[in-house]
């Protein structure tokens, strides 16, 4: 297998040298090989390339099977339009360029660390596992936009549109994830507003009879973001358009209270796809040893799992996180008592595999 | 004065009763009057005259100087599609005929009442007061909108439009209000991706230079859905677009605990307003006299202020409700061991007045 790796800024660096060497432990152990290039994307790529995503990096996702995407952006690019910023200029073309309409955010609160989530313990103490299925190359990021007139009379414009073929295959992919889950798809518009929320829930309905094992409802988004926080564990697989999936899978990370345990895979229809955290580039404490590296480390056993055939060694990676962290081997941000560095989590990892 | 009262399903005749005693006791201590006219609305609406805003009630708005609105909807309603929902098809009319652009909506957590939050008692415990300043008649909620095509090609599209006037307003409310507040604006867009937020920020940017003493930053709507959960005192004024801030007052009032204490405003150059409690109708709590009526009883408050010109029975009210709330009173959403009910609330705040 071929894969980009695209460590990028931050503490992207550190946390993708710790999954590299996990993919290194576990191609090992399963007997095949991994040969990774890596290159310039981001801020780095700025500086470098004076460009997010330069051609050589994108040539290069081109003639891998996946990219393992660490994290971009930082202080140093902050004076960019918002347009330009580091983040922004790689993966939404990445996105757009791959086709990678669908992005899967598990956030999962584990009993262990109950005590780490900004929830108040009753509704912490529950835990909760949700996956964010989120569609990504549609919706008002990707539609018509523009300005027109002058003065007070300036306006700017932005358009949502959906197709029903767009909606049809999300919204297969949330079903299928939900039976080897919890068998539950709550589907998120704001049908009594938008049109296109209107043609989202009719094919999500459509859709659904294809599985009657799995029960659907539908909640509008801003009941969404209220009962993510009064009670998360009533939910199991939520289904979003882009925008709302945007909004409400970052609320799923950050009432976990672990955001640096949390891997996204964004997928395309064949297999391919792009791996990475779901928390940032964390300027704050990059360099210091101490960023977590297992979101890093757990996109990189979806990878394994999505685009490269190899389940048992994505299974393999996921058991040794968790025995680790059951463990107590965690950096400070899951055991401010700790006194564990990122290479510290990564070698416990390695040698539970 | 004049009033048309819309008391709606579920809950809203009981607390709008409460509000209503309060406003007799208010009027009577300041010495002026307020003629209240009762209208259909909603659910209640539907069913008596085949449409959620009749024109009856529309016209008996037109001749007043405010509404006081209760709450409408209910699961007898349920099977309506999303769009001819007694919510939406009450208010969103409402909105647009008397163009109510800015929806002030406070949420604020009472040191009282701390435990009530959500959130985990060292990021409660500190409290916080947001003032959500939502943009209410522009935006993907009145942009056009439409279907096209068939079978999988079928594509359905919203627009979001926003010109320099529609956001110059808004604007300028959400700084002058934060001058009475603790100074700060944050403004909330996604101008990474959307044209419309570009010039949002632009606007917002330009606005700000007329209130040197008031401090203005930004925020990508997806990075504040999750500060609200991990900090909430960070903000003070919210300053949302329509969609961004339907997302965010409801969060905002969610991670207050105490729903039924929260009233809303919606505005417009003329000082017509539209006066709700925050919350729903609660139709599973609706005839057992245990409603919390103080929602309703503030949204009573902020009419006098805004549409009326009775600042100081607006605070008399305010008072009222902070004393009898300090003092324990409080129905079993606040105060669960406390026995008290919808009168017995308004009574203690009467009493006050
Ligand atoms: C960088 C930005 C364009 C992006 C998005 O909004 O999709 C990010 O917030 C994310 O969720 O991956
Ligand atoms: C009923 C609905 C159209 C409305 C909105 O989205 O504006 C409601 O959610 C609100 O926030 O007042």
């Amino acid at each position: 297998y071929s894969v980009a790796v695209l460590a990028g800024d931050g503490i992207g660096p550190e946390v993708m040298a710790a999954a590299e060497q996990v993919l290194d432990a576990v191609s090992d152990k399963f007997g095949f090989t991994l040969n990774r290039e890596h290159h310039a994307i981001g801020g780095a790529a700025i500086d470098e390339f004076g460009k997010a995503l330069p051609d050589t990096t994108l040539k290069a996702c081109e003639n891998a099977d996946a990219i393992l995407f660490g994290s971009v952006g930082g202080p140093k690019w902050e004076h960019l339009p918002p347009n330009d910023q580091p983040e922004r200029a790689s993966l939404l073309p990445l996105r757009k360029h791959f086709g990678l309409f669908c992005n899967l955010r598990p956030a999962q609160l584990l009993p262990a660390l109950s005590a780490a989530s900004p929830l108040r313990a009753d509704i912490s103490e529950k835990g909760f596992d949700i996956l964010c299925v989120r569609e990504l190359t549609g919706g008002i990021y990707f539609g018509e936009k523009g300005r027109s007139g002058e003065g007070a009379e300036e306006t700017a414009f932005d358009t949502q549109t959906y197709s029903r073929k767009e909606i049809e295959r999300i919204a297969r992919f949330a079903f299928e994830a939900a039976k080897l889950r919890s068998n539950h798809v709550t589907s998120v518009d704001k049908a009594n507003v938008l049109a296109s929320s209107v043609l989202w829930r009719e094919v999500v309905t459509e859709v659904s009879k294809d599985f009657p094992e799995v029960s659907l409802d539908y909640i509008y988004v801003d009941n969404a973001a209220m009962q993510l926080v009064k009670q998360p564990s009533q939910f199991d697989v939520l289904l979003c358009d882009n925008l709302f999936g945007d909004i409400l899978s970052d609320e799923c990370a950050m009432i976990t209270g672990s955001m640096g345990l949390l891997p996204s895979a964004s997928l395309n229809q064949s297999g391919f796809g792009l791996y990475e955290p779901a928390g940032g580039s964390a300027p704050d404490i990059a360099g210091k040893g101490v960023a977590n590296p297992i979101a890093q480390i757990l996109s990189a056993a979806l990878m394994l799992r999505y685009s490269l055939g190899q389940d048992e060694a994505a299974r393999t990676i996921e058991k040794a996180v968790a025995e680790a962290v059951e463990a107590g081997v965690g950096t400070p941000d899951i055991y401010p008592q700790g006194g564990y560095t990122t290479t510290d989590v990564a070698a416990a990892i390695v040698s539970r595999i």
